[in-house]
């Protein structure tokens, strides 16, 4: 029985400003630059969603992924897009909003809805030069 | 004398907000939805501006594109990359920030800088799926 | 009164059989080679839809480009997407299916249902190495 | 002695019906949506073929990619390119055309021919939001 | 009799050095800055070759772009792939390889081949930020 | 402590030639065809460069990416970009200049450099269709 990973694609905007409540505006501006704008700035994100899982015989699926996108644009997309994630989305309150603790934070809201296979890696891009990458470990 | 385009790419990242402080706010949702969100979002921007002219005998170019790039940056991207239009960038004050307006802000601050050729073109790309093109007319 | 083209990019995939129903096998195979295959192949399409007009002072759009997407993906999208050209879609009858054909059956339903502005340019990517433009001339 | 793994990228189009002929035409549609189309629809595939090897000193390649890329022309894209996944492909007789059971296939194919080095990945994207990957297990 | 203008792109690789040997090598360095490195670099181009025309009623065709194809990969790529623009290509002997110049010369040799329909426009990206277009005037 | 990998991309243009100076011409033209080319031919290189570790509860980063986009510009893009593998490069003196070998070479240079967290991985794209990995083994 085959193991595939199978991958779906989503994309969103969002405004945010990289900011550490608890440090000074002069640290802030240290370890931020132009990411701490107090007045925001924002991207056009790009999510890649993978299931792992063994391919099933009657469908030929490892996951429909019409059903993946749906339950991403549900739990993530429709919560985080035109929004700031500094003061819009619920599950980002008191959480600094970069790339790696958004990521993170999308981990865990879609892990326990994965059914069949397992979520096995998130990958995350800000821009088309920066992304990051989560297993889950 | 054979006449060539030359274009230059350029990026940058911005939050904004569509709206127009002279309607209601149930006006404003109505015609701008979700881009209307008073918290704001944001986008990668892509620019490509274009410079039509003949070809130097000397140099082989219509126009040096490093020179144009340096133009370009120092006059548009670094006074909106990871800027908010509505709030922080001079040139948009009192203008609904859609791609429309930005781009038309943009010709009027680049037209008289080029030299030699003549700007011919701008392409702003605000998602992958939507652009917008202004020939100066 | 500045003049703007925006543009809305959608995506649709397809199957098509390259066919002229009034030669000879032997001509269509010469003429049109593996895309002439009776049992069919597809693409992934991408098609953009420029419309030209003047910039509206009260919203800052030419037009809101989340009505023109509901008019292409209602007359355009919905018809074609996940079909075959040849045999499922009305506006393709007794046509055959090149990207220069199709865009140009597109552009009549389109033209028409353009307003505010004017519909100036269709471009239609077949692969990512092919595409067409139609500018209605 | 390093090990690299090296990539080649090929690129095909195929029409395909995702259709159990076992199942019901009510439970075809129930699972497979429009994707069960009777008078199919196509994609144009993109498939990355990964081998990784040590890399051999005296040519600095871990296998000459233009190696790779013959056999994967002759195995595969000869075989697919411009057919019908249902219709038109030997190894693909009595199984659902997936992207899942595609990527398996292809494997079962390439794996015996890639030396040096051992095939140790392929990704086959379907459309540019979803795609699949395969390493063997 | 509707106009088409269909669209073909190649691509190749080739090493260059945007050097004028009539002028001294500080006048040289002052105007090509590290594009004018003596041991040279190099660049992946991409190039749409555009023709535009009335769409034949036979075949649905403006022209078949595989023999499009074919004619730019005998006239264009095989001269110029994994070459040196400076030294190994007949058609740019004494001419500076700046984009401007190259995209000229492309034309001179392409426009007399195109039948039916005429050579209407090409695009030449030396890099994904930098592209130069010529419509023949 | 979720442990996430970030990447930064860069990109840089070079000149080439794969050749082993102890093979005869024959042996040479035999193994690496128009790779060979004794005028070099050339590239746009794009280069993902990607750190795992944990992210900082301070700042959310696993490692600030202008951090490190600032060493790899230094320590790679100032030394090949505009330049010649086999001439220009102290660091590629006496190795061919495959992309394995120069994917394994930025690897020795790079791994000392980062901290915090620790190189997981490098992906160097030679043309759009041919890519290498390496993550250290």
């Amino acid at each position: 029985m085959p193991r595939v990973t199978v991958t779906r694609r989503v994309r969103f905007n969002a405004a945010h400003r990289v900011h550490n409540p608890e440090l000074s505006e002069a640290e802030n501006t240290r370890l931020f630059g132009k990411c701490n704008n107090p007045n925001w700035h924002g991207h056009n994100y790009t999510l890649d969603v993978s299931v792992e899982g063994d391919v099933d015989q009657k469908t030929g699926y490892v996951w429909d992924l019409s059903q993946l996108k749906k339950i991403v644009e549900r739990e993530i997309v429709d919560i985080v897009d035109h929004k700031n994630f500094n003061l819009d989305v619920p599950f980002m309150k008191g959480i600094i909003p970069t790339s790696e603790n958004i990521i993170t934070a999308f981990w865990k809201i879609l892990a326990p809805q994965v059914n069949p296979g397992k979520l096995s890696r998130l990958v995350l891009w800000e821009t088309e030069n920066n992304y990051v990458e989560y297993t889950g470990k």
